[in-house]
């Protein structure tokens, strides 16, 4: 595993893998620094594309490419938890890779995430692991309906999960997940969702973000409030459980934690080892937003104060949620940011926007 | 001349003429609206090439690229003064070019700028035509001195400018400006200098910042502080010029105008027919910055509201200044901005930071 010790200086490449809006907006405030991005994804159309210096278009698979790009870049990162844990172990042999590969594999597989977490004392909802139907009938036996069923791996948006409910069938549920080795949790009744948001560098300095307060439509992020409606005890646990999480997994880079809250009590629910959706906010609220901070960390760069100037109100532009562009473009006090995506599929991501209002006490 | 009467929809191209930081800055507040960006510019390493969707590397003279560029673009601008004004002409014919020819051959010529704003009813130094050591001694003779020697066209950062002691003799100072086509000045003592970042719509809506007020070192702009440490007054004439300036220009995009402050009067010095270093401050303390300003102005996008949320103080790092990136990088509240240029030769703008305080009442 290489490591980065001292800074890379400005004109320094950045290698991110994947070329979506997260990569995109990485990109922008790459440039910001002074720094160069060199985009690496299959996708010939990446929204990356457009505001990056460098580009691939190749398959995470493809050796070679691969090859040819480490040796391009300064330090590679990716956008996405979904990279082929061989792609990132190949990168590491070549070139300093952020967030690492222990961290990347732990947040790959549900399983070993949940034993991580459940393993540092903080709480997570009961599990178990599934490998057929006669261990989900164990599973089920243990934890008691409703419970939740999810692939182990490759899970985002809902996709690859099912609920079982008093009078769902084992068989039924195992064939909506396709039957592929499965992870089953105990279903916990929250009130509210929240994350952490929250950075680590090389050296191990650590930022974390005030929390956001996470409202989902058909399971994909549609708002989030910040500062959430919590206790100020439930928002120090949740952010010390970030801090506990992103110091233990020896992680570098910007990473987010979904949790559940039921009272004063909080709920780790999983990992994103990567900049989060519910941390758009930071955009237009901190001298330094999320994707600077991942730049940063990533580059060796002091971390920036995660302090916040502002409340927001982050909103997702899903499908054609983007038609109001022009309507939202006239607001006050209204931040637009807009993907460059040609295709507004449904619930697609396109775009978002940060409504600001000055900081309540 | 060609307009544009609807909104360009996300996924427009807009073609920037200049690919120096404004460019580059330009680029990344179009990327954020889910606009692309093209840069024509004729050098190979410019800096907005890093951060935009295409680019054409060719000389303003080269028609036949231009004529290529302008079938790819959408609406044409420029980051920089000095565009000739045949290029302008000639891209007027094929695509809307905004700000326009008219507007942009009388910031070009330090004649018709002075007369046309003289004209307005706005106060600016006294000057008078000059041609050769003849029209000069006149000039001189009417103005008395001290007095500058201007270049009539293409001065910059107090390049192609003199200044005209008791005992300068004439032919010394016409020489010292390559006895070029000139302007002959009155020499303003002033105690401050402001200036005005306004912009324009296509519709005839204009938005105007807060007054910044500014320090230069060997003529090249060094902070901008703002407020200005001015009344009330001061800045409601500074602003009410910027806007009578803008609105008879029929200009579209956003200006700067210099202007020079002794006690409660104000004199305007010059007009840049584009974004501004004296805005630089708006990127961190306004919803929308110049930069996404005259992206929304020169596509027909509603003007963003120009509210100020902050104090800043902008500083401008010159030359090797971009050395002390990495100590700026780890102080809280200041937003660094760097340009991506390799070589930091004396004097050149490599970059700039923002320094950012809660509004004083």
């Amino acid at each position: 595993m290489k490591r980065i010790d001292t800074a890379l200086a400005p004109g320094s490449r950045i290698g991110i893998l994947g070329g979506g809006q997260l990569a995109r907006m990485l990109s922008l405030a790459a440039a910001r620094l002074g720094l160069d991005c060199h985009i690496y994804a299959p996708e010939a159309d990446s929204p990356a594309f457009a505001v990056s210096a460098a580009r691939t278009v190749a398959p995470y698979d493809d050796f070679a490419a691969l090859e040819a790009f480490a040796r391009e870049v300064d330090v590679v990162t990716y956008e996405f938890e979904n990279v082929p844990g061989e792609t990132a172990a190949f990168l590491d042999a070549l070139v300093p890779v952020a967030p690492g590969v222990h961290a990347l594999k732990t947040a790959q597989d549900r399983i070993a995430e949940k034993t991580f977490i459940a393993g540092l004392g903080i709480p997570v909802a009961p599990f178990a692991e599934v490998a057929d139907e006669a261990t989900l009938d164990q599973a089920l036996a243990r934890i008691g309906r409703p419970a939740v069923l999810k692939t182990r791996r490759f899970g985002y948006d809902g996709k690859g999960q099912t609920k079982i409910h008093a009078e769902t069938s084992s068989a039924a549920a195992f064939s909506d997940i396709s039957r592929q080795p499965a992870i089953l949790e105990g279903f916990v009744s929250f009130e509210k969702e929240i994350s952490v948001i929250a950075a680590r560098s090389w050296s191990g300095e650590v930022a974390v973000y005030d929390v956001p307060e996470n409202h989902h439509e058909n399971h994909i992020l549609k708002t989030s409030t910040i500062p959430a409606r919590i206790s100020a005890a439930v928002a120090d646990t949740a952010r010390s459980f970030g801090s506990r999480i992103i110091a233990a997994l020896d992680y570098v880079g910007v990473i987010g934690v979904e949790m559940f809250v039921a009272g004063e009590t909080v709920i780790v629910n999983e990992i994103a080892p990567r900049v989060h959706n519910s941390g758009h906010w930071t955009m237009d609220a901190c001298a330094v937003s999320q994707f600077e901070q991942h730049i940063r960390a990533v580059c060796g760069w002091p971390l920036g104060a995660p302090e916040r100037y502002a409340d927001v109100v982050m909103t997702n532009l899903l499908g054609d949620d983007i038609n109001r562009w022009q309507a939202l473009a006239a607001e006050p006090r209204l931040h637009l940011h807009l993907y460059g995506k040609r295709q507004a599929r449904p619930g697609r991501k396109m775009g978002h926007f940060n409504r600001v209002t000055p900081r309540q006490p």
